[in-house]
């Protein structure tokens, strides 16, 4: 989530009442979150597990609960509760606002672009050109779409992120305030749903395919000219590069990246990073031929337990 | 289902033109199928297999298709096809109302609550304060929801149940005449479908947080602050109590209970109750250890099979 | 997708410029995709490995991207792009016809039938008597529903199958120009999706129940009374007999056969045509009481290697 234009540190951490420690005029550009820090980006840490991880990220701000030393070129702001800071600083910048119509008039929807009866284009999101986007499909504020794309009905586009934090009687919301991207030539099948990045971006990459009740978690990144059958099921964070290729019910954990040309079989579950241009199948899924191979020899064990 | 004032067996009797065993004047106060029947509830039974159970159950009055001692403080109506009988009564009771706008005129809505556009919104549907009830949502008659819910895009909340009859030649509906419960807090994803109680009450616990694509059956309850990631699929008549975390694509089959604060795995089956506090894994589930050995050891089969 | 009147070999070569083989006058009745053709349809073939099977298949006519020797009987077509070629063909005769409403003008709805609110009917769709149409669903053009089907919220009937030509940088669509046809007695649960044929018909027999979040694939037939639970999935182009039972989240793979009376337990994945009258269970699926066996032995694994 870009600030723009950026604000000082004495100006964010006033609008959480915080103590900070840098120059009060640093400028901070962007609000992210741990996974999608960039240069120049505000970030929060409210676990001692994660305090290094989060000094040493890109991040130029960090809100954190400790007092702690303040790295060289970063500034630190403190609060007793992080989570609750960042949550209401995306609600400053990203505040829900109600439709009024079901296209929004903040919307921009390119030529030859067919919108069908019964869809909702939220605010600020954009649409390219010649795209399809059939009836009864949502798109949330802030989702960009290219030229050539087709979306068929019920899909949903935008839509928040799993991102809760557990508290001792509850859950809190991260809300999100990152966007969908969805670029030229994709086309999405009935009933997926894409969410939107928690404060970064969740993307469908360049003339990839999807078949229908797809779910892609927040800021999960498919590649170009990917092809995944219906029921796949993509966790947040995820990294899919080009040319993957998921047949149906295929399970995806999150915070892991699966390499290009990458095939998995039917109903597999992915626990952990795959190397690309091979072939996969099982849950946990492993290269197929080996995966093959013990489900022939599960098929001998009544002999095998019987000789023995 | 209450009826509300309660009814005389005389007059349930009378209109499913039945004979029966009791007081006229014995009043039956609610219509509940076998699962989910309470003290003054008609019930029906139409199998041998069931009726002992039907007898011993907790209802009041029983839809029976054989002459047989009427059990103490108990009545009995006679039919040739109790089935038929028990849903002409729903139908009765609850019968199908045509919508006549998107927002029905009977529908009560809190303060503070905002409902965008495109969602449908059902007879005697009940929603609490400072909901958001995201575009093309879909909530049938009858559906309950408490404060602070969130509902996304897509989602269809009261549907009816999958609860049919095997006829020789087809499959007889058992109409649905429960409804769906949504609790204070509770999150539903995008295209999460919670289908309603087939008599009785599908209800969703307070604080929980559902991602997309979930699907909760008929008369399910579902804790309070659990958490479940996408594509879950739940069957009818399942207990989840609080504190259950379900990975993504679990699948859990119906009549059974998990115990609170469970954790299972993704692309886990379940097929019987599972105690709560542990982990599980697996289709069939196991605790979690003991799956992961065993799928340790296959990866070494083709070693043990070369062996021996 | 029937040619109402039929064309002639030469108009038919003409439309995408062709040079051809055969009688000019020769008769075309119909465009259906190889694995639908009948005796009158035109179907095309783009690889070498295909060349016999198109051929020696029921297709009068052929588009062909090789010079060969042409079957009695039937004629040829020469394009150096076949699949480009048919699909210019399939967007000639079934051109998308953007809505002008929520129900088009051009649609038959029968006697007793209810449309909820927020249900969109595309052109030239014919709906039977007596049925629900619940709200937010979306029928494609085309599609045909017979007496007493009951259609539940987030359904989608009749959206494009994912059927895809890999080229050297992208992927190519076949348009979808066949059809959905849901016959008497089906209830289709909340958020469904069933793909219309590429060129034939996707059909759900008579009687059928579907739970929700089902997918259904292009071309594929399913029979009378059969009962899915919810979350199946089922590829393109597969045949389900009558009475079959599938269990929640079972995977079904394109291009088989499921024997009547067949019951495949929950999470199974099918990828070979199933015997009907039997029990299946596991991914891949085999007969449930051998699944169940193997599943029992694994268990003793880590008493068996200790042992040994």
């Amino acid at each position: 989530m870009q600030l723009n234009p950026p604000l000082s540190l004495h100006q964010v951490a006033g609008m959480i009442g915080a103590s900070f420690d840098g120059e009060p005029g640093f400028p901070i550009s962007g609000i992210n979150e741990i996974h999608m820090v960039n240069e120049g980006d505000l970030t929060f840490v409210d676990h001692p597990k994660y305090y290094e991880k989060a000094l040493k990220s890109k991040a130029s701000a960090i809100i954190i609960n400790k007092e702690m030393d303040r790295p060289d070129g970063k500034a630190l702001i403190f609060s007793d509760d992080p989570f609750r800071d960042f949550v209401s600083l995306i609600k400053k910048f990203r505040p829900f606002e109600p439709a009024t119509g079901m296209i929004s008039s903040t919307a921009i929807i390119g030529k030859g672009t067919i919108i069908q009866p019964g869809v909702f284009i939220g605010n600020h999101v954009v649409i390219g050109r010649n795209c399809i986007i059939h009836p009864n499909v949502t798109i949330y504020d802030h989702t960009i779409i290219g030229d050539h794309v087709i979306i068929h009905s019920g899909a949903v586009i935008g839509s928040d992120g799993l991102y809760f934090k557990r508290r001792s009687s509850h859950y809190d919301k991260l809300e999100s305030g990152g966007r969908a991207l969805i670029e030229d030539y994709v086309e999405i099948g009935a009933c997926c749903t894409i969410d939107r990045g928690s404060t970064g971006d969740t993307t469908i990459g360049q003339g990839t395919k999807f078949d229908n009740h797809i779910h892609i978690g927040h800021d999960t990144i498919i590649g170009k000219n990917c092809l995944f059958a219906a029921q796949v099921g993509v966790a947040g964070c995820v990294i899919v590069e080009d040319d993957v290729i998921l047949w149906g019910q295929v399970g995806v954990q999150k915070d892991l990246t699966i390499g290009k040309g990458a095939v998995v079989f039917g109903q597999s579950g992915i626990s952990k990073s795959l190397e690309g241009g091979k072939t996969y199948f099982g849950s946990p899924a492993q290269e197929a031929r080996e995966a093959m191979k013990q489900m022939a020899l599960i098929r001998k064990l009544p002999e095998l337990f019987e000789k023995l």
